[in-house]
Order: C-alpha cells, then structure tokens, then sequence
C-alpha cells in the first residue's frame, strides 16, 4: 500500500458531487480518512449511514479541524460565508478548493477569509447529473471529464500538483486556466445552455392552446433533451447566474442575435440559410465525440423508463 | 399464423425511419412482403443487402404498383413531389400514409395528387435519433413512443383503424389530431427545442474568446446535450421550418419574452424569480420520466464513448 494522498478530507457539503468525490476518492485510496459537515441532520445521517463519511459534523468549522483538504461542495453563493466560518480553524498548510461552476465570485467571496499558510485553490469538475443529494453520487462521475483549476498568481505549486494528483486518481483529466477565462468558457458550454433549457421548459408550461399533458406525451421529439437539464438543482443555478452576471449576459446577447438570424430566415423562407446553419452544427458535436465528452449511441430512441 | 396487416408495403425514401419501420414490421409480422425506393442506388443496395426491403425501385411510382400502404419516409419538402409521381400508379384501396413532422403542409402538398379512393391518412411518429440513413434504423425505435395520426374529415374509419393497428403492432401509442393542432404541439415540443439547439451550438462556434476547442473539451456542463440534438438531418429539418413557419414563429416569439425576463432577473441580481422559474421547471420533468417517455438513469454522468 502506497501512503495515501491526503490524511484527512473535510467535505463541506454533501450533495452530488460531494457524495461523488468521496465514493471516487475512497475507490483510489485517495484518502485516508474522509469527514464531512452538511446542513441538515437528514443529510448528515444518511451520509454516515452510506459510508460516505467516517464523521459527520453540525458545523463547517467543527469539520475542518485537522484536515489537509478541505472541498467546499456548497452552492457558490454560500461559498463565502463557508469561508469566514472555517478560516479559524483550518490547519496550517491544509488545501482548500471547492467545486463550483463559477470561479470569479469564489474568489473574491473566500480569499479575504482564509488565512496566510493555507493553499487556495479553486476547481470546477465539468461533471453532474441532473439529480441532487447524498445519494445520487457515484464513483465514475468524473472518469473522463474535466477538471478545471483556477489558482491564483502565486500559488504554491506542490499544494497545486497535489490537489491535480486527486482529480487524476478519481478519474478526472485536469486544465489549469485564470478565473475570468473560466467563467467564459463556462458561460457559453453550461450556464446559458441551462438558462435556456429552463426557459423553453417554462414557456411550454404556460401555453393555452398546448396543455401540459400534451408537452409531456410528445416531449421525445427534442424537449425532453431540455427537461433534463433543467431539472438540476434550482439553488445551485440561481447562485451560478447572479455570480457569473456578465459573462452570461454577454453570451445570452451573442445567442439572442443569432436565433434572429434564424428566425429571420424563416420567416422569408429562406431555406439555404437554415440547411447551412444546420449543416455546421453537425461538425461540432463529432468534434465531442471524437474527444470521448459523449457517446455516439443513437440517444432519442432511448428505452422507456422501467419505473 | 394469422394473416399479415398488409400485403405489400411500399416505403419512399429508406433513412433512418423507413428503415425503423421496415425493422419493427418484420419483428411482429404486419406485412406478408416490404419493396421500396430511395433516391441513390447506394441507399436501395444496402437496402437490399441488409434487408429491409425484398425489392428496391429505381423511381416511386414503380415502387408503390400492387401495394396497399405506401409510407411516404422524405423530408416534408420532398412529399408533394413524390405524391404526384405516385398518384397516377396507386392501388385502388391503397393507403397513403407519411411520416413527417409537419402535417398541415403535407396535407397542402399531397392530397391534390391523390386520387379518389385512395386513403390518405398523414401521420407523426415522434421518435427519431440524431442518426441517418437506412442503416441507422432498429426495431425498437417506436417502443412506447406516440404517433400521431391526422385524417382529414371524412377519412375512412376502416381505412384510420387499420394504420392505427400498424403502429400500435409496431409498438407505438396512437393519438388521432388534426393537422393544424399537431403543427401548434410539435413547434413547441419539438421544432423550436431544435432550432434553439442548432442556434446556440453555432453561438459557441463563433466564439472569438473562447476557442472550439474549449468548447468541446467542456461540453459536459450542458452543452453536448444541445449539440445532440443539433446533429440532426439537416436537410429534414430545413424543410420543417420551411413548412411550420406560423406556428414556429409564434412559439420563438413566447420563447423570446421569456428569455428577456430571465435575462433581466440575471441583470437585475432578482433570485427569487430565478429560484421559482427553475424550481417549476423540475415539475414538468417528473412528468415526462412518470409518463414514461424518458427514463430517470442520470445522463449526464455517462461514460465515455468507447472508441
């Protein structure tokens, strides 16, 4: 047995991807102890209960002391008070990185709290499922996507190798960029693809010559794609789109152009627009399979649901 | 052995659907023998070769002499061209049936060719995958999946019931409409989820700051599940839009208003109407999984493709 990476991880949080990091952490021997804090005692008890944690804490700062990683899997907009809560009682040395979908914020939220001696290292693993809590983790989550880390001009570069040797052992491949940059790319591969999503999920329900009934019986011809994603957790959305504002928007501005350019071509009937437009969007999506980010098993004609 | 549904089918055009149909008549027997034509002799030799039809013609009107169901399976634009090749060679009897996603243009487009005494019953299943071609085809497509069908008035109920026993012994659900509200309920279940999708898709393609590559390395967040869906056939779909553009545009005008209000609540820092919008949105999801037209499997967590 190699020693593991780290001694003791505090998971501050325990939802999807918290109950993921353990289950992918304890699959590599990552980890040789792994505890935890989370909100409620429901939570709490169910995690201990699954094995995902060793202890379970009532409050952040309780669970951090001792700690050489401490992973904030909160939403971001409760990333901060995280932060001023623990700062005091974090070990000298301990790594501190969280796993939100947006960096910027994070670090102007967390930063001014955590004292000299500990290392600060933002991350954002581009994984998830559209289901939340405890038990909705599985250990192969992160096999094969990405991991971002954003960390500050600065940073130590061994707490920096020792937290990208985690993301690696639970499967992940690992990119270093700055935060801004990060909110960019996110803005356009994620966050208005979810706004989106919501949004046309939204319309559809309130249409008085379509009933919900008939959306839901016909959704297999595309809509259903846009209900799963806008099924994700509404709170980690919402702390996504008031702390990513301006990137988002700017994208939203690019997207809305565009969309008027197509429905522009159909109002006129303009067909050779439409087929060339349709004709480029194919490129990208082999672009992701060739890079393994999807599969290309024919998706629409999934199985029904077992229930 | 009971006696087959039909004697002869005749499918035009053999991609993705024709070659679904061909595969799921033959899994329960519905047709004593399946012929028909595609366009390049490329399509009818693999047609042949791997059995979807017993004869392969050079021209549709060959193609539907002696057959008492003829399938129309041509991108919308293409069917009034090949109804009036086929009107003058139909069996007395026979019944005209499509596939299309738009109905009332079909309807336009066909009927006039048609000659008395012939059935023309247009009809939508609304499975697919983002496939093409008479390889992509299996019997499974239509399991549990809904088709509608849109007999004008008058339409012989013998001739209605024995397309409904097709689809049904094909293993869809059938729902009886007519043309114009089935136009309204695809624009927004189906037409505007795709042209949202090739729009956003070409959005990050043309992107100055972030780079393709980004945007596929990334796509995990939300994104490769639009770029599914925008890999459709091009072709089938430029023709959709052609044909459905009032309904289409009247949902791209709702889709619109409720983007804005989104955006302003981004703009604005307004959570709370974030946080409600997205928490409606996960009510119609339980209904589509409780309606049994996806499956709660989570996606977003799959596996790498293979390759």
């Amino acid at each position: 047995m190699t020693k593991p990476l780290f001694k003791r991880i505090a998971l501050i949080g325990i939802g999807l991807i918290g109950s993921s990091i353990s289950h992918a952490v304890r699959r590599a021997g990552l980890a040789a102890d792994i505890v935890g804090h989370a909100r409620t005692a429901a939570t709490r008890d169910t995690a201990l209960r699954i094995g995902l944690i060793t202890e379970a804490f009532a409050t952040a700062a309780d669970a951090v002391r001792g700690a050489d990683l401490v992973v904030l899997c909160a939403p971001v907009g409760a990333c901060g008070a995280l932060a001023a809560e623990i700062g005091p009682h974090l070990a000298a040395g301990a790594i501190v990185t969280d796993v939100g979908s947006v960096k910027g914020a994070i670090v102007r939220d967390c930063a001014p709290h955590l004292p000299a001696g500990v290392h600060f290292i933002p991350g954002h693993p581009i994984a998830g499922t559209e289901h939340s809590g405890p038990e909705s983790g599985f250990a192969e989550l992160f096999d094969g996507r990405w991991c971002i880390l954003t960390p500050p001009s600065g940073s130590d570069p061994t707490a920096v190798d020792k937290l990208t040797a985690l993301w690696l052992g639970m499967g992940a491949k690992v990119e270093i960029m700055d935060a801004e940059h990060h909110d960019l790319v996110l803005a356009i591969t994620s966050h208005v693809p979810h706004l989106i999503a919501y949004t046309i999920v939204n319309t559809a329900a309130h249409l008085g010559r379509v009933t919900d009934s008939e959306v839901i019986k016909y959704s297999a011809g595309g809509f259903r794609d846009f209900t799963r994603i806008a099924a994700s957790d509404p709170t980690m959305w919402r702390d996504v789109f008031l702390n990513n504002k301006e990137a988002t928007l700017e994208m939203l501005g690019r997207f809305s152009e565009d969309l008027a350019e197509l429905q522009r071509a159909i109002r006129f009937g303009d067909g050779d627009t439409l087929f060339k437009l349709f004709s480029d969007a194919r490129q990208i999506r082999r672009g992701i399979i060739q890079a393994g980010q999807d599969t290309s098993a024919p998706d629409f004609g999934r199985q029904k649901a077992k229930s």
